[in-house]
């Protein structure tokens, strides 16, 4: 991986692809008010008319029967970084290639070190990747077989493990709306992951247990399977939230083996389809919330890994954007009742 | 305050306008995993088609001449807190109601304490009112004269000044999508404001000042007045996101004089003004970020109060959400200048 082939940038040779002229690299900064990381990516800026009102591009209300992502469309996306399976001349089934307009820059220096107190700026180094789910467009994760999303979370896996060989990338978060994979490999722990870690130490100092461990719930339990229990969470931020837990303590993503992966393909997909029938196929995201690559071996007994599924059914107000404090109008243990109880028609 | 008028909520009475029939009283809740507090609130979930796709109530795209909260509708309001002018029987200008399904409940009983570790649930007591900016719908804030915009801020405040004087109110949040304002008053510090809190502290410690006295930066600057400025922040998480800071150190907004809500109620319309030019009328919100009521008075040297206006031009996608890590394509300093440049037409 401290070899992956930088590809040289010239806009001469794809300016019909390529974003809106501008001379200035990614960066990251940190304001001194917040401590919050924000990412400033020119090259995701196209246009000028971007900033103008409704301009919001939705990636979920595509229709388009064929796209860029699509087999035989290749020489039309950034460079793959590999596929499934390897073999080139074959058919493929999942590739993972570099994102068009990344947000990050992996022809950056990475950063030396962070500094700490007032304004910070640092280059905006990381990868920032799309994984190809199916080489038919348009494909919903619920319409592959739970063998087929093993094999897409073991080409997370893949590329995870690539990506933590860099010693400046310190965190790296998959995420999928609907039917879109993106995986991001940052060079700061963002401010959910630290929050996150720091909490559940807390909670580890006061109970001396794993708060993910103890998470299973009767009233909150929704199904599970061998090695994973999906719940609605106690708290939960969004209505009709999800998380898949591994019933065995894990810290990271990346120890998923070939075995846990079929069966967490299979507890996903059902969570994923009794979500599409119960509220009428909401576009969703879902996230795979990991411990920090470098963490601390002390801090194992109190990070595990877990998915995180949110249907996309409200807004965000005035009121949560100040707050950071969520309204959710269904309780946990109804919306799980709900979930338990949906029928799969066969 | 302390003796203000408990409305009975009574089905009988209102069941034409009552949310779907719910025994519960909202609760807020702490997971052992975020330690993130989330607002249970049944009173929001009118019907249960409110949780299939495509539901979002979009409060900026409401094209009715009349509502409820015209002039004349009065009686299909929940019960008012306070008109401007106070006098009963002439026209009013400004209103401040209860919200009609309010997330919070000001018949529970308050919280008797907080405690520490592990999952919490406590009574979801608070209040959560609505302020009516003008007789006349639709109106915006840009509508009106900065005089009139300071009569809205000086609205806020008076109502702020009636919820710190309940011990068991923690936090006061202001906030506005478009045309509409909100003010929630809650019995627990909310995540954005304690996360702010605390980053403040470390700032000053590092650095012996308070950051937002010192966050006038030439190339980061919009417009000024008399007693605030305007700027683009450093890391802006948004594009063309803008605060509005007071010059002089001041935590609590409720501290605003008469003077300064004219001048502010000046700058604020000329921002909005701005904002509407460059980017087309886009729906935005903004948010009033004070101190928690009962800061220490320690923490009085580095907590400042301002406000945020976020035009929404963008939605959040997985990467947001799992990270808490936005990605912003827009430099301050271009934005700045933008918005800096904007001309008005007379």
């Amino acid at each position: 991986p401290g070899n992956e082939k930088r590809p040289k940038e010239t806009s001469a040779l794809s300016s019909d692809r390529q974003p809106m002229a501008t001379s200035r690299s990614p960066e990251l900064r940190r304001d001194a008010i917040h401590s919050r990381w924000v990412i400033f990516s020119p090259a995701r800026a196209r246009r000028p008319s971007d900033f103008k009102s409704k301009s919001d591009p939705n990636p979920n209300s595509k229709n388009q029967t064929e796209c860029a992502f699509c087999a035989g469309h290749e020489h039309e996306c950034a460079p793959e970084i590999f596929r499934f399976p390897p073999d080139s001349t074959s058919d493929w089934k999942i590739r993972v290639i570099q994102n068009l307009y990344p947000a990050l820059s992996r022809e950056l220096d990475p950063p030396n070190s962070e500094s700490v107190g007032g304004p910070v700026t640092i280059p905006g180094f990381g990868f920032h990747d799309v994984v190809i789910e199916s080489p038919a467009h348009p494909i919903h994760l619920t319409d592959l077989s739970a063998d087929q999303i093993a094999e897409v979370l073991l080409a997370y896996k893949k590329r995870i493990d690539q990506l933590r060989a860099f010693d400046s990338i310190k965190y790296v978060q998959a995420s999928m709306s609907h039917s879109h994979s993106q995986i991001m490999a940052l060079p700061v722990v963002p401010p959910t992951a630290s929050a996150r870690i720091l909490s559940m130490k807390e909670d580890f100092a006061h109970t001396g247990k794993c708060g993910l461990c103890q998470v299973k719930q009767d009233d909150l339990l929704i199904d599970e399977s061998s090695h994973f229990i999906s719940i609605v969470p106690f708290a939960a931020t969004f209505p009709f939230e999800i998380w898949i837990v591994p019933r065995d303590h894990s810290s990271h993503f990346h120890e998923l083996d070939n075995d846990k992966a079929l069966d967490l393909g299979g507890l996903l997909k059902l969570m994923l389809v009794k979500m599409s029938l119960q509220l009428n196929n909401p576009p969703y995201n879902f996230m795979i919330h990991t411990a920090p690559l470098q963490i601390d071996s002390t801090e194992l007994p109190c990070t595990h890994w877990f998915i995180q599924i949110v249907p996309q059914l409200s807004g965000v107000g005035g009121f949560e954007l100040g707050t950071g404090c969520y309204i959710n109008p269904v309780f946990p243990e109804d919306a799980a009742k709900v979930l338990r109880e949906v029928r799969i028609p066969n």
